[in-house]
């Protein structure tokens, strides 16, 4: 396997995730989690507040399902397509992106809806 | 201006460019860059190879205009979506992301066409 990516001093480098179109989240991988992510075709990363191998949807059923995956031209961020059980947010939106800012850094109201409960989900 | 987000530990917040649902590249942001692209419209970043403040197309034209943008629910990570004159990518494609990897991490054959020309714009 082939992961000789430009890595960060940590040993980490950024993975932004989309689904048609639309960015869900930005998380950080190692190449353990980038490993594991191609052998099973789900979403691993490396969770920079626990120090440990992140299963995404491991608590809540929310899985990410890898359809295509990109580098960019300096090697050093990776792009992933993925089909998205329910919602990627662990609020319970549908993207980590949901607030809208204006021009001076406030925010906007939010104008899409949860996708599910999350105190339902996370109990 | 309300900039407070959750910065590195260099000061920096990375910031993920899209274009109508296409991610187009990834570069960091600090304080003064983000200032700058909200006062002007325009992506401002910060160059870590130069160590200074780059504003996107400065040398190529091939500026990038903010018509809206979102924080993450984490408050570590920004999304703007822009309006892309010509090729986001300095190798001359529309987006740093053009090359595709299969499963074993090895590039597969780039689909899209490039937009310009590198050695006329970065002459």
């Amino acid at each position: 396997m082939n992961l000789d990516f430009k890595y960060n001093s940590d040993g980490l480098i950024p993975a932004i995730v989309q689904q048609r179109g639309r960015v869900l989240m930005m998380a950080w991988m190692n190449r353990e989690s980038l490993r594991k992510t191609l052998e099973t075709g789900v979403m691993h990363y490396w969770s920079r507040s626990r120090q440990k191998l992140w299963l995404k949807g491991e608590t809540s059923g929310h899985t990410q399902k890898v359809s295509a995956w990109f580098v960019d031209c300096d090697k050093d961020a990776l792009l992933f397509e993925v089909e998205q059980e329910s919602g990627a947010c662990h609020t319970g939106y549908g993207s980590c992106f949901f607030q809208p800012l204006d021009r001076q850094g406030e925010p906007l109201k939010i104008t899409e809806e949860k996708l599910f409960d999350p105190e339902a989900v996370y109990k």
